[in-house]
């Protein structure tokens, strides 16, 4: 764990010290079923225990480690059943996401951020840069909130991109070539949106959640 | 606000707290906009500050509360498109829940749950007690939860049932008489599981979730 963060006054604390921590769980550096020991957290930061305490709350929330009564925060397990029902609720809500923005956008000026996105993405293609690229597929599924006009569907999708994020992570640390074929498969997606048809941008969506799931689960 | 809880052991303070508060703003004696003082909230309960900040963080993911940067915590708004939008997500979610509880029992034992929720329901009807009905509702999703064997689609039921509750406490307030047409559309939802048909599932869940949503929108 780094012994330091460098805190962005517009973020709270709390929110710093949990994004801090989603990092080193995406990343791997914190492996699953491994201990995060509250007071040590407290220590290597430099932050009160109460705040850790906290952070933890909202890494529960994302779906990243779980707090167990007496034993304290473990890391969520990456095993088979927990990767298929992961894919299984993300596909779910992502396709109702994306085919909600479908039908709601009006001027092209709206879907400017799947664009942006998308040419995140093919930089970090470029580099070689498995974190920027997994960092905005986030911002890629994000650019749908401001059209899905459902804010429960976008906080539970909010919840659950660190814990998609994390597996993707951790199947481009395995061969980053297969970026390209992410890239391809939310270009088509953004296709489909543009031409306004829902049932094209659930099959791209189908496409690109199932072989997300099939990589997934070589890691298990 | 009441100004003693009765602290179970089993449960952590935190969590008692998150409780408590979900309960006052179920019955809508916290109403929606309402501001929630941390400071105000520790004082009358006999609690830490901390423990109360950890609570707010659990009922934000719960769907209750919004904590504002620099304002603090506001009870969730009870607005046309808020309802509209908790419906929409909890309608999907829950038919998710209950066809894949469909498709996995094997016993009948397995089905207890549902049965032993749906006679609590009962019993709140005869005795008019809104509250214990509201409860019995949340029992019966949560008697999927062990035939669904997905952990994410547990975890994001069990956070919207909350808010589904404190919209039918709303509306059975003003009007308990509708505790009976709740009772017999979850009857016929069981009846459906029992019969391991999951279009009939998907029916009549889909006639539960659009009824009360009729009704939820009629408080806004």
């Amino acid at each position: 764990m780094e012994p330091s963060i460098n805190f962005k006054p517009a973020v709270s604390l709390t929110e710093q010290i949990a994004n801090h921590l989603s990092d080193e769980i995406i990343t791997g550096k914190l492996a699953p079923a491994q201990r995060i020991q509250e007071l040590k957290v407290a220590k290597s930061l430099g932050v009160s225990r109460g705040s850790v305490r906290e952070a933890l709350l909202i890494l529960e929330g994302r779906h990243l480690i779980e707090i167990i009564p007496r034993r304290g925060a473990v890391v969520s397990g990456l095993h088979r059943e927990q990767v298929e029902s992961l894919f299984e609720i993300t596909s779910t809500l992502l396709t109702m996401l994306m085919t909600k923005a479908t039908r709601v956008w009006k001027d092209a000026s709206e879907l400017a951020g799947f664009d942006d996105a998308l040419k995140d993405m093919e930089q970090a293609l470029d580099e070689g840069n498995i974190g920027a690229f997994t960092d905005a597929t986030g911002a890629y599924f994000r650019a749908a909130f401001p059209l899905c006009g459902n804010c429960y569907l976008q906080s539970i999708v909010e919840d659950l991109l660190p814990a998609h994020q994390r597996l993707m992570y951790q199947v481009l640390a395995r061969g980053s070539e297969r970026m390209e074929q992410d890239l391809a498969e939310l270009r088509a997606v953004l296709v489909a949106i543009r031409s306004r048809t829902v049932q094209a941008v659930e099959h791209t969506m189908s496409n690109f959640s199932r072989r997300q799931r099939e990589r997934a689960l070589e890691l298990s």
